[in-house]
């Protein structure tokens, strides 16, 4: 293997699939960034076996040279050091050179950098998954629905499959739903999927889709989806990003969020976020987060938290819209936190079925999320 | 104590005193901020007994009204909740009111807050210093000379005084030393003091000059400086900072700086500070940080290091100027990173008396600022 390369495109394209590179592999071997030279260009992947990713610099694009290839060939560098080595080089080209024992060259400018490389042979092979079955989705709109969904997902690695987010699709519309039985997030989307195409039960590690969302570009790039087996497969322009499914099957939680509501509340999102922030603050000393909300009689609620060693926070907040039963209930104010933070509508409603049933909060701006926030039991 | 004051001059001076409130007290009181109230005006303290902080909120300051106040009096409230709940108040204005048992009423726009204060007559009182012995250095002087000595500190509390910067001053000549028996930086600056003002072995602790640094605002702000026997003040704007000075003698270092070299270098600072960080990047990976500069015939050097499981980076620079033996040495690679970093001059110089004797670094363009790196003792 022998070529000349554009720093920049080989330093964007490692920077992509080191994300995959494990930062503590079993195997050296899945430390590494498998490079595969061909005369059309040069291909680029990494894997820790949960997930893929690949990335290709094509030789030419767009009549721009990236590359120029003597020898086509592969190798596998380790990841940490040539991630960070890249980035570094003086010159704007790159030179590689690698032998039959895989010991690796690489030239730039005045730097010559002699590494002890992997054979490929040993690399593991990414999954072979038949594309027919794809479909499209703007990658904003994948980006929305993970970072509004993500939050309610387990960290507990104990409960394997709620830390993953449950995907289905069906009649054209994707939905995603992440609980940790503590709290519920469920966001659903039209996409241009061709008819047939549907799915059940694919789960989808949360700490997976955050990293997916970063490879995502901020501008509308259409990211296309193809659900196989046991691995999802997204398509991001260069860029191929393979994801295990999580095994087991994802908890029905169909019947769990109420469709009535014996109090209702519309309230300015910004306000209410402020205003819980603050009780936070207090109720964070305790460990717990508890903060209450009591329904007042002129149109307004009571926001507090205490703290035995601290004091007592207590805001009064006007309420848009208030119907149904007075109420008291007490909840962890991190967990609705975390729901106010990723919703984008100016208003949000939240109903209440009594101190001891789930609290569900939506925004009014729209129907596609609805979240679940568990009360706490407590006494007075 | 009642008054009411504006939310941004608090907060803005809270956020000041608060980096001496100690995150872990042994006594709850020196988690605290105190707050003395009088008719000129708002004075916050913060103090974990190594140094304090104190700011003052006047009433009136240039037409501008910053706070009115309905009755004097103090009170200590826990630092870490009142500097993060002060920042996210609703209104403009705070109110606060004390009663005679310390219990804290806060009110800004709908909240209410209650917290528990604690006696002032319990806080620790500031050092009393005779302010007549003081001078005054531009503020970005102070910060520099911070900046270029104490990353040669030590680190390692077993060491106490050389955790410290030894200060001195004779002649109107200000000098900072710092050293961890491994690496030496040493920075004078000629500073407006009156001529009877000297002192000597005054060592302040690296990284309460850290915290210092961050107190002094970027634009020139002359700061005021007193040395007493065991504490030294510094006075910006409004704000007070004292610090304890270490106990112990500092070692004498006046012998160790080499004042002629066998072999000197003149180097592109840029240019060497790149090729020094891509053989640190290898020679991480074998925790020693060695990189090795071997001296060429062709008015270049050769910097290189390697790691067993890795490789090998070398890399050719051109030499500005050369003169004196040929040189092969080895040092330590983060050390002579530390130090390029902080040199403010295209060009520097080395200077060299063999492999086994202290490396001397020179910025070319003054001669305020030395540098000492030990050599490290290598086979081959």
């Amino acid at each position: 293997m022998k070529l000349k390369i554009a720093k920049n495109e080989l330093n964007e394209a490692i920077q992509h699939v080191a994300k995959a590179a494990s930062s503590r592999p079993t195997i050296p071997i899945l430390g590494g960034i498998k490079i595969e030279v061909t005369h059309q260009g040069i291909t680029l992947t990494a894997s820790d076996t949960d997930i893929s990713i690949q990335s290709f610099i094509p030789v030419e694009q767009d009549g721009n040279i990236y590359a120029h290839v003597d020898k086509p060939g592969s190798v596998v560098l380790p990841a940490k050091f040539f991630v960070e080595i890249v980035k570094k080089l003086p010159s704007d080209q790159v030179e590689f050179e690698v032998n039959a024992q895989f010991q690796t060259q690489i030239r730039s400018g005045s730097t010559d950098i002699q590494m002890v490389g992997l054979d490929p042979e040993e690399f593991p092979v990414l999954p072979s998954i038949d594309e027919n079955e794809s479909f499209p989705i703007p990658g904003d709109l994948l980006k929305a629905m993970i970072r509004q969904t993500v939050l309610a997902a387990s960290a507990n690695e104990q409960m394997a499959i709620l830390t993953g987010v449950l995907w289905t699709l069906q009649n054209g519309e994707l939905k995603f739903v992440a609980t940790d039985r503590h709290r519920l997030a469920s966001r659903f989307a039209t996409v241009e999927a061709p008819e047939d195409t549907r799915f059940h039960n694919v789960v989808i590690a949360a700490k997976t889709l955050v990293e997916l969302s970063k490879l995502v570009p901020e501008h509308n790039t259409p990211v296309d989806i193809v659900v196989a087996d046991n691995q999802v497969l997204f398509k991001i322009d260069n860029i191929l990003f393979y994801s295990r499914v999580l095994d087991g099957t994802y908890p029905d939680t169909s019947k769990i969020i109420p469709q009535v509501y014996k109090t209702e509340l519309v309230l300015d999102t910004k306000k209410l976020t402020d205003a819980i922030d603050r009780a936070y603050l207090m109720s964070r000393e305790e460990k717990t987060n508890i903060v209450r909300i009591v329904t007042q009689d002129d149109q307004s609620i009571e926001i507090s938290s205490s703290s035995t060693e601290l004091g007592r926070v207590t805001e009064q907040l006007e309420v848009g819209r208030m119907s149904g039963d007075p109420l008291r209930i007490a909840f962890n104010s991190k967990y609705m936190l975390d729901v106010l933070k990723v919703i984008d509508s100016e208003q949000i409603l939240i109903g209440f079925n009594g101190a001891m049933s789930p609290i569900v909060i939506k925004p009014t701006d729209y129907e596609h999320s609805t979240y679940i926030i568990l009360p706490y039991r407590t006494t007075g």
